[in-house]
C-alpha cells in the first residue's frame, strides 16, 4: 500500500512514542477482545495453551470490518479525552459487532449497564460465550449495545441517523462510521447532501469516516476501485473536504489517524466559531475521513493456501474449522496471541492502565453517552389543547374543510413553543406546502444552506421545517433524531411512504427490542402524517396509487404501532 | 444567467441559421402542444380569441419540467437523425407528460399507436382534451405513453432504468434525463456508479442529461444550489466527463445544446471504438451533459404579481384560474400565442415541414423503437429440462440438500446458453456466492469495469452476472433490461427485498396496465430468489427479520404475480 497521505493537513499532531503505544494497546486490547468474541467459548485470557474444546461449535460473526472499527473507536477515545468532547458515534458496519463490544466493555459502560458481564476474567470469559450464542448477545450491533443508536442490520442508514442525532445538540460531536460498501446503497448515497441542511450555529457537527477496506461480502467495493483522485473529487462534489489516512503499518497508521482526527475536529471547531462567533453565513465544507486500511487487518493473512487478511475473504470467520482442523487451531492461537493479551490484561483479566490511558470518562465514553439512550433526554412535547384547533360542524356532510390547513395551524403552535428548546422538527420530501402544512412557516422556516436567491421563500438557515427530495434521508434524520431524545413529524405522500417501508420495519424492530430493556428509556414516537391519498387521485392518477403502508405497519405488533383515520375514511 | 460554457468541448459543431431555425420551430410546436394539452379543451390551434370555454374546468399536469424536456427531445431528434443512431430515453421527470405527449404527436408515432389521435387538428384536438381528462390519458408518462418504459410516479428509477436498456444492446443509445430533484433521491445517487458495470463492448450507452431547472415543487434543488465547480467535481467523482449547457436564450442555448450533444455522441463513439476496435480495457470516463435553463422556460414569467417562470411556482400550473380571470385567459393565449403556432402547423392543424425537419423516421422515433416495448423483441429463455436437476430423496426427511446449489447448476445452463445472445442477467447485492449460485460464475463472470487486482475472483469486463450492494440498483437494472425484451433473475435476502417494495408496486403496476394495451407484446417475469429466509436466522439474528415481501406481493392481483414456495416450507 502506498504510504499515507493527507491533503489540505492543517494540524501537525505529533504523537509521543508514549502515546503512541498506548493507542496501539487500546487497539490490540479491542482486536484481541474481537477475535475472542467470535472464537472463544473458555480459556479467554489464554492462560492455557488453545484447544479445540475451548472455541465455540458454531463460529458466527464478523471479523472483517472489526479492526477498522476499533481504530476508529480507538483514535475517537483520544480527541473525545484531550478535547472533552461529548460525542456518539454511528457505526455503519454494524455487523462489527465484536468491535463495538469490544470498546464498551475495554471503557466500562458494559459492565456498568449488564454488572454480570463484568470488567475482569469472569466478565470476559462471559463477554465471549454470550456473544451470538444461544441466549446471549446479537452478532450485530443493536438496541441491546450500550451506546448505539443503529442497528447493524440493513445497511444505508448510518450518515441520515447520525445527521439526525446532530441535529439541535450543538455541542455534540456525531461520528460516522461508513462501510465502503454501504457506501454503495441509495440511501447512504443520498445522505451525503444532508451537509446542505446541517445548520453550524444550532446543530453539531457530523464527522464522516468513510471505511474504505476495499471488499464487501465477496467482492471488492466500487469506492476501494476508482482512483483516489475520482473518490476526493466526489467527496468534495458532496461538499466535503477529505482527509485521507492510508497503510498497513499500525505505527504509521495511528500517527496519521491521530492527525487526521485533530485536523478534522480542528477544522470542525474553526467552522463552529466562525458561524457563532463570528456570524458568518457561509455554507461550510465539513471534513470527511478516508480511511484506507485492509480488511481483516492483522487477521490470518493466509488461510488453507488462499490470502485472507487484505481481501472479501476475511469479512466473516477467517478460519472456520478450528475445532477439525489443528492447522486452523494453531493460526488461530498465534494471532490471538499476536495481539499480546498478557501486555494488556491483568492476571485478573483486567484491562492494564496502558490500555485505558486513551479512554475518556463518565458520559464521555462512547458506550455512555446519554444521547444514544434518548429516552433519558426526552422532554414532553408542548402540544396546545385539541379543542383549540376543533373544526365546528353544524350538520354533518355539509361542509367542506381542509384538515391537514387545521393541522398546519396546530404545528404552527409546536414550532413556537419549541423554539428555544428546538426539539421538534417537521420533515417530508418537498410536500410541506402541497400538504397545506404551510402555516408552520411562520413559526420556523426550512432549513438550508445551500445559496439562495431573492426569489426563495421560507428558506432559513434556522429552520427546523427539513425538506429534501429523499424520503429515506427523511426517514433516517427523523429516527437519528428521535433516538437521540426528541420529537417530530413526517408528512409524506401515501403513494411514496413504501419507498421506507424497510427502514420503519427496521425501526418498530428496534423500538419492540428496546421495551424489553429497562435501561433504555423510552423514546418519543414516530408520527407519519399520510397525504394525497390513493382514493383522491385525480390529478396524478394510477401513477401515485398504493394504499399498502397501512397494511405494512398493521402487520406489526400493536405493542409499537397505532394507526389514526379521520372519522370520514 | 451566465452565458453557456461547456468544459473540455471536443465537438465543434456551428448550427447553421437554418437549422437552428428548423430546431426551435420543432421545440416552440412542442411547447405549443404541451401548454394546450394542460388547457385547452377547444379552439385547439387558436383560430378564434380564447374564450374561457376553450379552457377545461380542472387544470392538471406540469408544465416546469415540460420545456426542457421539449428540448432534449428536439436535440436527440436531431442526433438520431443525422448519425442514424437507434435511441431510446428514459425521462425521468415523467410528471412531464405533456413533453413526451407532444413529441410523440409531433414525430407521428402518438398517431400510430392511436389512430384517433391524428396528426391533424382533429387530432391535436383529442390530445389536448384527453390528458389527464376523464377517460382520457395520465398526466404523467405511463405504459400508454409509446416510446416509455419508465412511468413518471415514484422519482429516483430513471437512470437504474436506462442501464437496464443498455445492457446487451450494444448499438443502443440510451439518453436519461434526470431532474435535479430525482436527483436527491437515495435510488438515484446510488445509480450513477452504474457506469463501473457498463461493458463498452457489449453494451451500448447510457448518456445522462442532468435537468438542472432548479427546483423541485416548493423547494431549490440542491445540486443547483451548490457552486458549479463542487457540481463538477461530484459528477467527476461519479466517473463521468460533464458538459455543461447553462442559458436562457433560446437561440444560444439551442446552439450549446447541439454542440454538447455532438460531443457527447463524438465522446461515446470514441470509447465504444477504442473497446471495440483497439480493444482497450480501460475504464471510460462517458460523458454527462448538465442542461441548466429556467423552470418553466417560456412560460409565464409573472402571474398575480410574483415571478412564476424559473421559479419552483412553474411547477405544475402557472396560470390556475384562467376561467374565472380575464388577466389569466389573456396571458394564457399570449403564452400560446408567443410560440407564433400559425408558424407551426398548417391549417389543418399538421406540423409544418420545418417543424418535422429534425425528426427521425421510423423506427428510429423515440415513440416508436422498439426497444420500448421489449416484449417484441423477446426470445424464449432457453432453460434446460427441469428433470436434470432434480435431486433424488429417497426417504422423505433422511437427506440433506442444498437448494440454491442445484438452482446454481441450473443457471449455470441458462448462462452458457445464452452466451451469444446475450439475454440474460443474474442481479443481486454481493450476496450470488453466499446465496450458494456460484456455480454460475463457470458460465458468466461479475460485470466488474473498476481496477482489479490479482486476489480478485470472477471478476469479468463482459460478465453478465452483476453485483453491487444496492437492492434499488439491481432492481432498476433488471427492470430496465426486462422492460426492453430479455430475461433476468434477481436473488436477495428476503430480510432485504422490503427495500424494494415500493419498485416493486411500480412494476406490478406497469405490468397490470400494459395487459389492457394490445400494442405492448408481453415481457418476461421478474423473478426473485428469496434466500436467508428469516426462519434460519442464526447467524445475524434480529436483524435480518422481516418475511412480509411474500403478503406484500400477494396483496397486488394474481394475474401479475405468482409465488413458489418450496414444498418442505
Ligand atoms: C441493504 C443490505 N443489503 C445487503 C446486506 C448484506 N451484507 C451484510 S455486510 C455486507 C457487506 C458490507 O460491506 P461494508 O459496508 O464495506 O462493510 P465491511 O466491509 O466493513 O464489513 C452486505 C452486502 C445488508 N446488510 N444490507
Ligand atoms: C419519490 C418521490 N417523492 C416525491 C414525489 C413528489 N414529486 C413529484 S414531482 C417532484 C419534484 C421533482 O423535481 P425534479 O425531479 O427536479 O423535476 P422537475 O423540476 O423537472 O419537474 C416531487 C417532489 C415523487 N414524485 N416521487
Amino acid at each position: 500500500m502506498p504510504k499515507a497521505k493527507r491533503k489540505d493537513q492543517t494540524s501537525s499532531t505529533v504523537l509521543t512514542d508514549k502515546e503512541l503505544r498506548t493507542l496501539d494497546a487500546h487497539w490490540r486490547a479491542a482486536n484481541y477482545l474481537a477475535v475472542g468474541q467470535i472464537y472463544l467459548l473458555a480459556n479467554p485470557l489464554l492462560t492455557e495453551p488453545l484447544r479445540p474444546e475451548h472455541v465455540k461449535p458454531r463460529l458466527l460473526g464478523h471479523w472483517g470490518t472489526s479492526p477498522g472499527l476499533n481504530l476508529v473507536h480507538t483514535h475517537l477515545n483520544r480527541v473525545i479525552k484531550a478535547r472533552g468532547q461529548d460525542a456518539l458515534c454511528v457505526w455503519g458496519p454494524g455487523h462489527g459487532g465484536p468491535a463495538v463490544l469490544a470498546n464498551a466493555w475495554l471503557e466500562g459502560s458494559y459492565s456498568q449497564t449488564y454488572p454480570d458481564v463484568s470488567r475482569d476474567a469472569a466478565g470476559m470469559g462471559r463477554l465471549f460465550r454470550q456473544f451470538s450464542f444461544p441466549g446471549g448477545v446479537p452478532s450485530h450491533v443493536a438496541p441491546e449495545t450500550p451506546g448505539s443508536i443503529h442497528e447493524g442490520g440493513e445497511l444505508g442508514y448510518a450518515l441520515s441517523h447520525a445527521y439526525g442525532a446532530a441535529l439541535d445538540n450543538p455541542d455534540l460531536l456525531v461520528a460516522c462510521v461508513i462501510g465502503d460498501g454501504e457506501a454503495e446503497t441509495g440511501p447512504l448515497a443520498a445522505s451525503w447532501h444532508s451537509n446542505k441542511f446541517l445548520d453550524p450555529v444550532h446543530d453539531g457537527a457530523v464527522l464522516p469516516i468513510l471505511h474504505l477496506n476495499g471488499y464487501k461480502i465477496a467482492n471488492p467495493t466500487v469506492l476501494s476501485r476508482i482512483p483516489e483522485s475520482e473518490l476526493d473529487a466526489l467527496l468534495r462534489g458532496y461538499g466535503h473536504t477529505p482527509i485521507h489516512v492510508t497503510g498497513d503499518d499500525p505505527d504509521q497508521v495511528h500517527r496519521d489517524m491521530a492527525a487526521a482526527m485533530d485536523d478534522a475536529l480542528d477544522r470542525i471547531a474553526r467552522i463552529q466559531h466562525t458561524a457563532r462567533e463570528d456570524g458568518v453565513a457561509e455554507r461550510p465544507h465539513w471534513p470527511v475521513i478516508v480511511l484506507r486500511t485492509p480488511k481483516g487487518w492483522t487477521g490470518p493473512a493466509e488461510v488453507d493456501g488462499v490470502p485472507v487478511e487484505g481481501t472479501w475473504r476475511a469479512h466473516q470467520v477467517p478460519l472456520s474449522a478450528v475445532r477439525d482442523n489443528p492447522e486452523h487451531l494453531r493460526q488461530l492461537e498465534a494471532w490471538l496471541r499476536s495481539y499480546k493479551p498478557q501486555e494488556l490484561f491483568d492476571e485478573d483479566g483486567r484491562p492494564r492502565e496502558q490500555v485505558l490511558a486513551c479512554v475518556p470518562e463518565g458520559a464521555r465514553r462512547l458506550g455512555a453517552t446519554p444521547h444514544a439512550n434518548g429516552g433519558l433526554l426526552l422532554r414532553e412535547l408542548p402540544v396546545p389543547p385539541l379543542e383549540r384547533y376543533a373544526v365546528a360542524v353544524d350538520k354533518p356532510g355539509a361542509t367542506l374543510h381542509e384538515p391537514t390547513r387545521v393541522l398546519g395551524d396546530l404545528l404552527e403552535s409546536v414550532m413556537r413553543a419549541t423554539g428555544e428548546r428546538r426539539d421538534f422538527r417537521l420533515v417530508g420530501p418537498d410536500e410541506t406546502a402541497s400538504n397545506r402544512l404551510q402555516a408552520v412557516f411562520d413559526a420556523s422556516g426550512k432549513a438550508w444552506q445551500a445559496q439562495t436567491l431573492p426569489v426563495d421563500e421560507h428558506l432559513d438557515r434556522h429552520g427546523r421545517v427539513m425538506e429534501i427530495l429523499s424520503e429515506h434521508t427523511c426517514q433516517g434524520w427523523l429516527e437519528g433524531y428521535l433516538l437521540t431524545g426528541r420529537h417530530g413529524l413526517f408528512s409524506c405522500y401515501e403513494a411514496f411512504v413504501h419507498i421506507v417501508d424497510s427502514m420503519v420495519n427496521q425501526h418498530i424492530k428496534w423500538l419492540r427490542v428496546t421495551r424489553r430493556l429497562p435501561w433504555r428509556a423510552p423514546i418519543a414516537s414516530l408520527n407519519y402524517l399520510l397525504t394525497s391519498h390513493v382514493w383522491r387521485q385525480d390529478h396524478n392518477g394510477f401513477s401515485h396509487q398504493d394504499p399498502g403502508f397501512v397494511d405494512h405497519v398493521l402487520n406489526k405488533s400493536p405493542e409499537v404501532v397505532r394507526v389514526y383515520l379521520p372519522p370520514d375514511a
